[in-house]
Formats: C-alpha cells, structure tokens, sequence
C-alpha cells in the first residue's frame, strides 16, 4: 500500500493506493501536514511507502518524523523518468509538471499528450507519440485570478468561483466572474485548438482543483480526471521501482 | 485647450487637446502628478478645462492647487452620458468603462460597439446600436498576470512581458511567456468570436498600454487605438458641455 503526498502552491493532496487503485484522497492545508499524515497511516496501517513530490515550500525534512514507519521517497528530477526530457532547462522544470508528463506517458502510450493542470496555476503539458516531453505553458489560475483584481486594484470586490450568468455580465460582479471564468475557458480552448492543429493522434488530459467546473464548459473532448496527479506519482513510483 | 488626466490602477495618463486633435500625452507615475501637471501647464499655457477621470485612489482635492489657473471637471457617474445605462449596479460601474463607452457611442454611432482596454486590468464593455450600455467583463491585464505567477508561487521568477517563442514554451521562462502572452490572445479572440456569433454589424475598438504590442497577434480584425480613453474624455467632456 502506498501514500502519495502532492504538496502544491497552495494546498496539500494525499491518497493511498493499493496497487493501481484510489483507496481514498485527501486535502488539506500545509500547516494541518503532520497531524493528517499520522491520521492517514492511522487508518492505512498497511501503508509501506511514503512517496512525495514538492513544487511548495515543504521539503524533504518534514517527513522524516515518519521514516520509522515506513520508506520515505521524496521525487526529484534526478528520479528516472518514462520520458526523454527535451526542456532546455530540465533543472527549472517543476517536479509537479515531470509527474503529471510521466503518468501520460504510462497511461496513454503511443499518443501525443497534452496534460492540463487546473490549479493555483494552470500548466500545459506536451509530450509527443515518441515519449519526448517538449514543454508547455504557465498562466495564473482561477482564484489567483480573481485574488488579483483585488489585490492590485483600487476598487474591485474579492469573489469567489462562480458560474458567470452571461459572458456580458451587468453587475461588476458578473463582469468579473465572466472575465475570469469565460477567460480561462476561451485561454483553454484556445491553447488546445493551437495543438490540434499541429497534432493528430491526440489525447488532451485535464486535472486539477477546477476540473469539475471547467469539463463541461470546454468546447474540445477532454479526458477529465482531478486525481490524475496523485495517481501519476504511484505510477511514476513503480516505474522507479521497475526501473532503478 | 482641453488637458485631459487619466487615473488609471497604476499610472496616469494625460493629453492636451486642440479641439479633436491630440497635441501631445504623456505617461507618469502617480507621485510626478503635481509636477508633471504642472510642466504641462507651462508648456501649453493656453489650457482653459483639465478633465479628470479616476478609478485609482486620487481624489478630486489632488486637482485643487491648480483651481486659479483652469476650470477642473472630475467626471463621475452623475454626468451626463451619450448612451442609456442598461448595467444592473451602475453605481460600481467604473468611471473609466464609462468614458470608453462614451467614446464608442460617439466616435462610431448606429453599430454594435465592444470596447476592449488592455491595462492593469483587460476590461470589455458593450454597447449596442440602439445605444444601450450592456456591460462586458473584467480580468487580470498581461502584466499582473506576470506578477501574479511569481508572488503566489514558491518557484516561478518575475518576468517581463516578451514575445514568446512557440505556444510550447521549452523554459520555464518560455513556458510563461507562451502561458501568459498566448493565453491572454486566446482569451480576447474568444470573447469577440462569441460576441461576432450574436452580433453583426460590428466594430471592435481596442486601446491602454498593451494596444501595440496585442493589436498585430489577434486573429480578428480591431480598430486599435491606444489613446482612445484620452480621446473619449476630450469627446466626453464636449458632450457634457453640448447637453448639461
């Protein structure tokens, strides 16, 4: 049994697996880690390894209070990967993003892959039908969106998500919520039409915080799946095992 | 001679008029205003009105030292307006919405008008041919997306905005120029494709700092103006002084 551990930007991410399959998932925030770690492997006791990935601020020493109950496995770029990493800067490249390519490379072989990841920030993902990981994109994500028209303005409100009634929305409420949300979806759309132009063969991934909310609001056919990085990591992890 | 002074979220714009004609504008920081004003005033002694639109927090008292040398007229929403304010809350309708869609209403009569102004913020006004104010949209302009993506991340630098490469960013650097620039596109050519589904007769007016550097990367085809907030305020302020 394996629990996987996605510290992010903002929060943290947890499931434990039984070989390929979710036995359950987790967030919570980074202050709570310690505390739900322990009620996880309370209830999992089975649990054998530990495996974690970081683009947030949490390091490796944070999990060490738990190294005598099971092996610790921190992922790092310097880990094998089912993929040839063709980045110019493959030290710059976050772990988040080398997990997410490795899962599409596993899971849907011989095809060339976009992987989006809806959360603080949105990334685009793009390896090819001969596993070579190109790159992608980085823009802001939904609440970081909305967080800046109020943080960097004089008179904008703080929102939280919401389906915009119209993309002409009368209220500055609704002109923020169709700024944002139709937006994003038109950034989305837009981003995918560029590959599927260029690409055939083609399998466009979704995950991330927002994935419920932005799968059905997309005009292009998705794979949606919001557990699609935590199951990357136990993926990428037996590859490791396989492969070391 | 008209001076007309726009207080943007970040910076100040200001233009001398000669009737329609634009005899000089420039750009400052908010703490230059005072002398900035007044080294214009200098220059073009022969100014009888400064207009003034504000959504940063610079208030009408600002102005006041210049009382004995012009006629000060700070506009708000209690002006009167070339077109019929259909917005559900227009109280928290920005002044600045208001003075592009004056504008539109007055430069480009009897078509369905959007207002497209790429600043701090990218706002989307609307306004019909019948001359109804409709509303639009408000999102995070290309700068703050760039500023955004550093300060709420634990890894991303701060860049400055740049033509990206490829739509598939091979750097860190790349991928956020192709996340933030591509992105920002694919979301203005996606409002105004929904816009062009619902209506014909139609022009696209775009205009604030990032006019330029947008007008010759989106696919649809816009009257690009990066002056015509000052321009509305000239032509706002003239309406204001025909119909009062």
């Amino acid at each position: 049994m394996v629990l996987t551990v996605d510290v992010g930007n903002t929060r943290i991410k947890a499931a434990v697996f039984e070989e390929d399959t979710v036995l359950e998932s987790f967030v919570f925030e980074k202050n709570e880690l310690e505390k739900k770690i322990e009620k996880i492997l309370k209830k999992f006791p089975n649990c054998s390894d530990l495996v974690i990935a970081s683009v947030g601020n949490i390091e490796k020493h944070s999990f060490l209070i738990f190294e005598n109950l099971l092996n610790i496995h921190f992922l790092t770029d310097n880990d094998v990967f089912p993929f040839t990493n063709k980045y110019a800067t493959p030290k710059t490249l976050g772990i988040d993003r080398m997990i997410l390519a490795a899962g599409a490379t596993l899971q849907f072989p011989k095809k060339n892959r976009l992987v989006i990841d809806a959360g603080t920030c949105i990334t685009y993902d793009f390896i090819d039908e001969f596993d070579n990981y190109l790159g992608g994109a980085i823009s802001p994500g939904l609440r970081l969106r909305y967080e800046v028209l109020h943080n960097y303005t004089a008179r904008l409100p703080l929102l939280v998500l919401e389906e915009p009634e119209s993309y002409i929305g009368d209220t500055t409420a609704q002109a923020i919520h169709s700024g944002v949300v139709n937006g994003f979806v038109y950034e989305i759309d837009g981003f995918i039409d560029e590959y599927r132009t260029k690409f055939s063969n083609f399998i466009i991934i979704l995950t991330g915080g927002d994935t419920d909310f932005l799968a059905k609001r997309l005009k292009n056919t998705i794979f949606a799946n919001s557990n699609f990085l935590l199951e990357s990591l136990n993926q990428t992890f037996q590859y490791k095992i396989d492969n070391d």
